[in-house]
């Protein structure tokens, strides 16, 4: 160990009266929380989901569900793995959804073109109807949300600063 | 049922035939994920809270026990009632929680003044080190979301968007 790692190592673990001495002399500084990023992310989708589930009670639909059929629904015929991947769901957890899915009668698997391992994903009749009354529910949930940002440039400034969390591979 | 009412059902559940009449005439239009607000909010969170978790790997701690651990250490004293009410933990999960932080030799619990069954909570020594590192750990956390972002303006602006969907308790 080296003499400056030695000192780090002291300096972080002081004797009980240089800790005393030291937290009288440097008051301890903490993270405000109403300024932290990861806090605030949590706390708004929390209420956020919350309003969603709400929503959706008499539909019966969680939000994961509901990305899950609007991307089937907005092309049909995309593979289970390529769907389970945009939305970053696990592969067992995405299987169990689509199994949900399709014991309700809204989707199901058909075989794939060309690749009969795979399973392409469809909307039944009945889940066509599904989405359009889900996406009428979708439509003033989305619709409250913007009105308590103050407006769709406000809803466009928090989506643009979410994708620049979410899209810078490296940071800097 | 009134007789609007009966059309509206007949629109809602169509026969076979009309439904791929109406499905071929009224194309879906479904919500866009990529600009709808709780699916955005939820992927940031998940990334934001993955690089948290990764970032404290060493000092072993969640975001919930930074979060108490941040409360206490500003205003030692406070009531575990009145954390676990700023934060939004249910009673049964805080209570989980600070056994944790107590077992760790962090944090205890005191028996409060004047209220002999409520507990205010306090560091112990070892705690306010930890806070110390924690802390410093964090600001690195937080200085790469903000580099994410595009400087602190836009972290601002973040949590004011954020503070306005988590204070309008009424819509509008």
């Amino acid at each position: 160990m080296t003499v400056s790692a030695t000192q780090e190592k002291a300096a972080a673990k002081p004797s009980r009266a240089k800790r005393a001495k030291s937290s009288h002399e440097d008051p301890l500084v903490v993270a405000d929380l109403q300024t932290t990023i990861g806090y605030k992310l949590r706390r708004a989708q929390l209420l956020v989901f919350q309003d969603f589930i709400e929503s959706f009670n008499r539909l019966k639909l969680r939000p994961a569900e509901f990305s899950v059929l609007s991307l089937i629904a907005a092309q049909p015929g995309q593979k289970q793995t390529e769907i389970a991947e945009k939305l970053g769901i696990k592969r067992a957890n995405f299987v169990a959804l689509m199994d949900g899915l399709e014991a309700r009668g809204l989707a199901e698997r058909r075989k794939a073109i060309g690749d009969k391992r795979s399973h392409s994903l469809h909307l039944t009749e009945e889940g066509t109807t599904f989405v359009r009354k889900m996406t009428q529910v979708w439509r003033a949930h989305e619709q409250r949300l913007v009105e308590r940002l103050g407006g769709e440039k406000e809803r466009d400034q928090l989506i643009t600063l979410l994708d620049r969390i979410l899209t810078s591979d490296e940071p800097g």
